[in-house]
């Protein structure tokens, strides 16, 4: 067995946020796995496989991307972002998990991990710093958890006056989640705390707006949007937003 | 005023990590700015004049890189990591509101913020995924904030079963905060905990260890280490650790 498993971050679209350790990997690789569009992102060239699939196939992809490598090939997964925050690096492990069960030796595989600058960083970086102190990032997609436990984990970090990145705001299954998630921010921080809308960020399309709590709407956002709700310490400086590292 | 700020992440350590925005930015620039071992981690050439200072004066940093910038100059403020983590971002934007008080044509410089892979990404990279699900990024250095406010944090953080990224665990001026905060997260979320110790990660002195809370040390940790603890639901499986999409 030769083959080895990369599962790679792509960063949230510009080439120019691409790490070389990623440029390299993906040169090298026979077989790249990923969600159409990420593969897409992966220029064709003589010796390389792409496999594209469609979302929600996290675990089949995963798969297919061990059995590849336990073949022999050379396999890059391919996220966006930062494949260890709300992407492909946990479904793969989920998945070496349950290969085990049948193919003990998938154990050996070598897999490794290449981080990538995941969306709310780069959201952050345009909008200024409002992540400059401490924060939280939590995924409003409850495919896999009750909105019970997001609604808990978001009344927690405003109650402790953490700066908040939300993930995948508005899932077309659910997309009332994303209001009441505002509701109850805006409770919690009252309507002057600032919002940053940060929408296909470093790409063509980007849209940044900030706003505050009380003007933010639920359609401001959808699902290539990231979301970062300020501390209470969070201001403006002429054009920028951002968290000093002095606590309020 | 012809002159422009740019506030770039380093990334934790390896030059394979170095965003190619981040190296365009150092090549053009006029001057650098920044801790001097960042500093030194851009290599001398005519045109570029390198500006080390040490830890601890990130104001007057950001304040000279302001009047470079407004003096005409290509400026880079080089941060390890993210610059919005944690690091000189935040600082340039409360330089410059300062600033802005005797020298209000400041507002007009343009700035920019770069980012890079944080050293909690980078950690848990090297680990595997146990940042895969919600988390927080807390700074234990209490310089600027008092630690009622970072225990609160800390006890809110592991109540409602975020996994959880320590940055700066053990400063020199207050060694003890970081056996406290073990022993916080201990009582909380019990001994079977898993925490992974990531040294230095991405240099050549990288060590990663995971341990369980019970066996956690202060000694494991310096200030070069960043500390992941997880949640109830982050496990092993052969050698790496992760946290899986689905809520425990």
């Amino acid at each position: 067995m030769t083959g080895a498993l990369a599962i790679a971050g792509l960063g949230p679209g510009a080439e120019a946020l691409v790490t070389p350790e990623v440029a390299e990997a993906l040169a090298e690789a026979t077989d790249v796995v990923g969600y159409f569009p990420y593969v897409a992102r992966v220029p064709e060239r003589p010796g390389l496989t792409r496999h594209a699939s469609d979302n929600r196939v996290e675990l089949d992809r995963a798969r297919l991307a061990l059995d590849l490598a336990a073949a022999g090939r050379r396999v890059v997964i391919v996220s966006s972002g930062d494949p260890g925050v709300f992407a492909m690096a946990s479904a793969v492990f989920e998945a070496l998990e349950a290969a085990l069960e049948d193919a003990p030796d998938y154990g050996h595989l070598p897999i490794r991990v290449l981080p990538g600058i995941t969306a709310m960083l780069a959201a952050a970086a345009r909008a200024g710093a409002p992540l400059g102190h401490d924060f939280c990032a939590i995924n409003l997609s409850d495919n896999l958890k009750p909105w019970a436990l997001i609604e808990r984990r978001l009344r927690a970090a405003a109650e402790a006056d953490f700066a908040i990145a939300l993930y995948n705001p508005r899932s077309k299954a659910r997309p009332e989640g994303f209001a009441r998630a505002l509701d109850l921010l805006r409770e919690t921080c009252g309507p002057e705390r600032l919002v940053t809308f940060a929408r296909a960020v470093t790409t063509p399309e980007e849209r940044i707006e900030t706003v505050t709590l009380g003007a933010a709407r639920p359609e401001m956002a959808d699902m290539r949007t990231v979301v970062l709700i300020g501390s209470s310490a969070t201001r403006r400086v002429v054009g920028h937003v951002y968290t000093p590292r002095q606590a309020s």
